[in-house]
C-alpha cells in the first residue's frame, strides 16, 4: 500500500484543478511539479500552501533569485532532497550562475559548521547584541 | 563548573591574539564577538574557522549582504539564537532594510513549512528533475 | 560492502527470535517489519527498543491511533522516510481516515512554519507562561 | 541593539490591530501572546500566519486537543522552547490531563529514539510498504 | 503557570525515589541532576529512561569516556544546551582532557559542515558502498 | 536537468586534481569517494574542505577510530545517509568491531531520546553546572 499517490489534472478535484491552473498560468509551465500533485489529495492544504507561497515568493524588497537561494540554503540545511533539487532548478531558471552556486554552497557549509560550534561552545550573547 | 569560558585579548594565547587582530582589522571593530573569544580556548579551531569564514564571506558573485541573509536563514532554521542575533546585526550593518527583513522572515517560514510537507507527503522526484 | 543487512527469522539469534515472536503475537502479523530485522543484528538494542516501544504505544490515557499520529508528526518533522511510511500504514490500520490525515498534514506544516518563525523573531516568553 | 522588539496594541499598525482583535475575540483572551506581538512588526507575515493557523487548528476530523498535542510533539522534537511552553499551556486549557501529558512525553522520547535508529541502521523500506 | 516543575526527593513518589536511590548509588553522588527531578513527575518515563541509560552507558566494547563524548557530539549537533553541559561535566569527570575536548569540537564542526555539503551537493552513493 | 554531476579525475580542473592526488596518497586508495567528485565542481570548496578535514581527522589526543565513530554518531542524528555509510566503512577499516558498532548504535538511540526529553520537559540547568 503506497503512502499517498500524486494526482494528475484528470484525477484532481475541481478545487485542486483551480490551483493547478493558477500555478501553470503564473509560472508559464505546461504542468505542475509533483509537490502540487501530492498536495492535491488535500485541496485545503493545496490552496493554503499555494496562496501563501505565491505571496511570499513574489518580487519585492528581495528579488526572486535571492528568495530562491535562501529557499535552497534552508532546504540544504534541513536535508530535504526534493526541495533542494526543485529550488535549484528554479534558481538556475532565474539566473543563478555557477559562481553564485559555488558561493552559496560555501556559505551553507560554513553556516552549519559555525551553528554547531556555537552550540558546542555554548557561546553567551555579547552585551552589544542584547535587548 | 562552567562549560567553557570566553578569553579576552589579555587572556588569549599569542596564536589566538593574531586571529583577533586580523578580525579587528578586517571588520574595523575595537573588539571581537564572543564567538571568537570562546574559540580562543582552542587556537587551532579558531584559526581554521576564521580562515574559512573570511574566504567564504568575502564579496564575490554574491554580495556580502546576500551572504549574511543566507546565513541568517540557515541559523533561523537550525534554531541557533546566538547566530541569528549576531548575523542579523551584521546584515543590518550591511544595509538590510526592514522590508528585506520582513520578506526574509516570510521565506524562512514558508521554506520550513514546505520542507516538512515534502517529507510528510513523501513527494517523489519529477522526471524532469532527475539526472 | 553493505552498511548492515537485515536478518530474517532463520538468520537471527535465539534472543532476537524471542523478540520477533512477541511482536508477531502482539500485532497479529505473520512477519515483523524490516526495522526489527535490522536491529536483530544487535539483540540487546532489539530487546530494549521493543520492550520500551510496547509499553509506550499501549492503550492508556491516549488511544493507540492518537499515539500513532503523534509518531507520524514527529517523523515528518525529522524527515525520517521509513518512519513516516511505516507509522502511516499503522495509523490507517487503526482507523485514521483521509480527513484526519489531511488535518494532520496541515498541523505538521503549520507547526514547522511557526517553530521557525519563533526562532527567526527570537520571541521572548510571556510573563504568564513563566515559572 | 535588540534583534526585534514586540509591539503592544498601542504600538501596532491598524492592520496588525485587526489581527490582534480577531485573536482576542476567537480565543476569548484580554491580550495576545508575545508571538503575535513580534510578528506585528511585519503585518503581512502576521496576517498570513494567523489566517492559516486559525483554519488549521479549528475543530474538524481531529479535535482541538489532539491538534495541540501534535503541535507540542513537533515543537519538542524541534527544540522550540517558546512553542513547547505556549502549546502545553493551550493543551492544558483544552483538557490535557497529567496522564495524557505523561504518555505524550513517552511517545516523543521513543519516536526520536527510533527515528535515529532507523537512520543509524539505514533501514530499507519493506516491500509491503512500497508503492 | 510553569510548564512542569522538578520534584525533589521529598516531593517524589516512592517509585521515583527508588530510581533516585539507584542513580545516587551507582554514580556515587549526593543528589541527582535536574533531568531526573523533572522526569520524576512521570515515574514510568523515569524508570524506563534510567533502566535504558544505565545499560547503554555501562562499560563494554566502548569505554565510558568514549560514550560520553559521543553523547556530547550528538547533543551539540542537536543544539541541546542542558545535554551539552551535563555530559561535558561527566566527560571531564571521566578524564576528558582539554586536548581531547578541542579535537572533539573540531570534529563536531566538520561533521556538521560536511553533512550539510553532502545534502547540498546531493551526493550519490559510491558503488563500493552499496549493498 | 541533473542537480549537479560528479567529476572524475579526467574531467576535473588542475586545482581539483591536486586535491584528488593528496587524498589518494594520504588514504592509500586508487580513487576518491563520490563526495570529493561532486565538490570538484567548485575547486575552492573542495580545497578548503579537504584541508580542514585532513587536519581535523588526523591522529591526536583522540585516535582516528574514535573520531570516525563521533562522525558516524553526528551523521546518524542528522539523518545523512551518505555520511553514515561512508564513515561506517571507514570506521570498520580502522578497526571498529561489531560489539563497538552495537554499543555506538545504542548510544545514538539513547542520546536522541534524552535530548528530546530534555526539550520536552524544559529542564532547567542545575546550579552546579552553571557558570
Amino acid at each position: 500500500m503506497p503512502h499517498i499517490t500524486p494526482l494528475n489534472y484528470d484525477q484532481a478535484s475541481a478545487a485542486a484543478r483551480d490551483v493547478f491552473d493558477e500555478i501553470k498560468q503564473l509560472r508559464k509551465v505546461d504542468d505542475v511539479n509533483n509537490f502540487w500533485k501530492y498536495l492535491a489529495n488535500h485541496p485545503s492544504v493545496l490552496r493554503r500552501t499555494w496562496d501563501s507561497l505565491k505571496q511570499v515568493m513574489a518580487p519585492g524588497a528581495l528579488d526572486p533569485l535571492t528568495k530562491e537561494m535562501i529557499y535552497m540554503a534552508i532546504s540544504m540545511s534541513n536535508g530535504c532532497d526534493y526541495c533542494i533539487k526543485s529550488h535549484t532548478a528554479q534558481a538556475r531558471a532565474k539566473g543563478m550562475t555557477e559562481e553564485m552556486f559555488e558561493e552559496l554552497m560555501a556559505v551553507v557549509g560554513m553556516a552549519n559548521e559555525t551553528n554547531a560550534l556555537v552550540a558546542a561552545y555554548q557561546v553567551e550573547l555579547d552585551e552589544a547584541l542584547k535587548d
